[in-house]
């Protein structure tokens, strides 16, 4: 289907995408492409791309007007080609070329509700009924979106954009260039309660939770204040969205998590992990450095060695699956069955 | 517990709801009955009705003052009976008959901010401290609750109601008689990233996301923007809440899906599936028409085949589970200890 | 890292705490501490606590001013002791003493929308840009945050507090001493359709939802209304972050769930359980009283004997976990290799 938010495409010559990609051009430079599409769909006046070796077949048949490729790719391009050792990369760079989301402009709506004692950067963007309590901190160039809730004391780094009805609580630190998604709270009370006789104490959360830079923070994903100290997101991390952290979880940088995964309290996660969509961890434990999950996982103990961990059952059509969980059911007693018989092969 | 909400009963006599439903009345035309109620807690002046075979022993002994029954039952039934072939499809007609949900009239709130950019219906209702961006369009008899954001560009179809604090980013098509629930947020971007040196770069997502006409869209489900092309939902889709949809991905028409499933990028789903809850599905697959998925399983490879599918195991006390699942994790052992125990006994 | 939060540090003597939280002193009674830490972080000027045998060996090497323990554990505290029977519990009373949160006063803002067919306490609280629908009633010292929208006919009762951006149906009962996080959602419509024809029907959801006393709701949370009678959580029920329950649950006191939990429509759980994170819960089952469920676990039917409740399969390396995996789905089949076997030694 047709990209229906392509309201205003932007024009660029083959030359000026070389430079800006740094690229090597095999085709006519002032040859001009209007945006970007896939090798299938491209037509003669977008860009395209070749970063996952599975669409191969689709680049000798592609009508599009360029192909970004790589070197050993270069000579099957039957367009002209910006040659590029990790075309995946040159793609991300050019994707913001084309990028025609609206621009906002650097203003207090009128009906955005500032307290007095909030510090707002004059090129800072408000949105529509936005509120900023008191003692907050706005900087450059940041962007609040409409009905976001920026709390009491809390801190915006500069060029961080805060989508349409975002969250922040009170003592929340946002640095800079990160963006959040439409949805996301960060710093509620994180789930900390006392049982005295059958009923649930409550204990105040007196953390806050802070966050790095270059961070990315998916829609309607939550991120609880810490118990005593704060709960931590390092540089460079992105977060999908629907993503659960609890407190005082820590989680460092340049991790990549993808949706519906939930991390329970005071669990650290390593520098350049890979946590896959709806995995669950467990609280208090500690994983390394480079860690990767795969997708819905439960990880119940600390990993102290880096590579790839796995739980659950591949699927099958449900008769035979329910034959096999039955059995699953019985795998202790199986076991035993088998040494039993391991025994008597041993006697006989 | 009683109906909290049930502030204005309705009145209707059993010819009236006998001519509504289409059903045969065995009872006296003009006895009133001025709400529902499930056969067990149904009083002389409420209407029930008997579609799940589980609650057939409650008819005998029902207060109702009618029910709903298939023509099998209607014998059985010991109050006036509402006779039709298909009871639970007449019970979805009649509960609108007796909605109580509060009246939203045709205006523009005065708090809410309205760019004048954007195009919206006279017979629309936008909700206090709603905000509409510029470029929007809102066609007739739209209802966008309070709190609601609609970004630029976006349009909603006529008769689609948005409920409070909905989030549509720009570019966001809605149809006709759609039904999007609060915390509902259409548009965000895809989780798209290239990986320079272990930072992030973040992949511009240019597509939108089209929603085709009589989708329903439960409380906080997350539809994120396409890459390129749109993220497509096709007409009669329901998708109960915290449900998470990733860019590209298609819905095929009239497919279902239970509360808290997640599906990951450029995943097509077919039609009239229905997919239960807390299902995850891999990105890049392909799911053909009238396929099931069972509860919380983890789809990982394409289905090409209509029919059930499931993964995972059943749940047993924590200390039996224990064993098997330390079981589990020997399987490929034990296997290897059946082979020798069966090469073992072709020798004797 | 340092609590970004701690603006206002509130300062107590050892004789105040001793009183406050019913302990035993032992040291200075004049002697000030200003915030709470951990064993490990704490300096002079704080108080901490011994509550998890796991952190019992950084007694002897904390810095602390004072240390909140078990009579067993006072004569191992290297400075002032609050020796109580309960460390954990006094700690939870504690927190509230250093609660750091800001205050919030006693008014309507004026850019809050308030019907004038709703009643609002004249101690109650509406944040900005909050919108209160006609037949609403707030109670004495409610506190309902910026953003958030109340539906018509709503009853928020006393002390009950809900966050920024929190979402309210019509007809949703609140009880006493509440706490709603942002963007939890109370009464979305159940996920009701009668399928005819392929196109899905939907069922008017005529009931509300009942909420008791000292009722905990995290962010994002959903519940959704009944379809005829009310969706009802009891008093002491505590829920965290991101959970989902559909239309119809009953979840009885003092039960507590964690985060990422949804439970299927009509399912009744029982008092005092405790169900841990990302757990799914099928539809129409019951539950008993004092019910533990692990994470993860997937319940299909209803549990009728108190005690601990698990399914799933533990982590491994992915590498082994495939191989198992794929023996997982020959399970049966294994199975009969086994029972052949075993006819195979019982004739020789």
């Amino acid at each position: 289907m047709k990209n229906q938010s392509d309201i205003l495409p932007k024009s660029w010559t083959l030359a000026e995408l070389a430079s800006a990609l740094d690229a090597e051009l095999k085709g006519k430079p002032d040859q001009v492409v209007t945006g970007l599409a896939t090798l299938e769909s491209a037509t003669r006046d977008t860009l395209s791309f070749l970063a996952n070796p599975a669409y191969e077949s689709q680049l000798a048949s592609t009508k599009a007007g360029a192909v970004i490729v790589h070197p050993n790719q270069a000579d099957l391009c039957p367009v002209s080609a910006l040659v590029v050792g990790n075309p995946y990369l040159a793609y991300a760079k050019a994707s913001h070329l084309f990028d025609n989301a609206p621009h906002v402009s650097a203003e207090i709506h009128t009906s955005a509700s500032v307290d007095v004692g909030a510090v707002v950067s004059n090129t800072a963007s408000i949105g529509a009924n936005a509120v900023i309590e008191a003692g907050v901190t706005i900087h450059d160039n940041v962007i609040v979106g409409p009905g976001c809730v920026v709390g009491a004391n809390s801190v915006v780094g500069k060029y961080s954009r805060l989508h349409a009805n975002v969250t922040l609580y009170h003592g929340v630190q946002i640095g800079e260039h990160c963006t959040l998604h439409s949805g996301a709270v960060i710093g509620g009370d994180g789930f900390g309660f006392a049982n005295h006789d059958g009923k649930w104490q409550k204990i105040a959360q007196l953390g806050g939770v802070t966050i790095g830079n270059y961070v990315d923070i998916g829609v309607n994903t939550t991120i609880d204040r810490g118990a005593i100290d704060d709960t931590c997101i390092h540089d460079y991390v992105i977060l999908d969205n629907q993503i659960q952290i609890a407190h005082n979880v820590e989680i460092g940088e340049g991790t990549a998590i993808a949706g519906c995964t939930g991390i329970a309290g005071s669990t650290t996660i390593g520098k350049h992990c890979t946590i896959a969509g709806a995995v669950g961890i467990a609280g208090h434990l500690t994983i390394c450095d480079d860690v990767h999950i795969t997708m819905r996982s439960a990880i119940t103990r600390s990993i102290t060695e880096s590579g790839s961990y796995s739980s659950g059952t591949a699927m099958s059509k449900t008769r035979e699956w329910r034959k096999n969980a039955t059995r699953f059911r019985q795998l202790d007693r199986i076991v035993k069955r088998v040494q039993a018989l391991e025994r008597l092969g041993k006697k006989s």
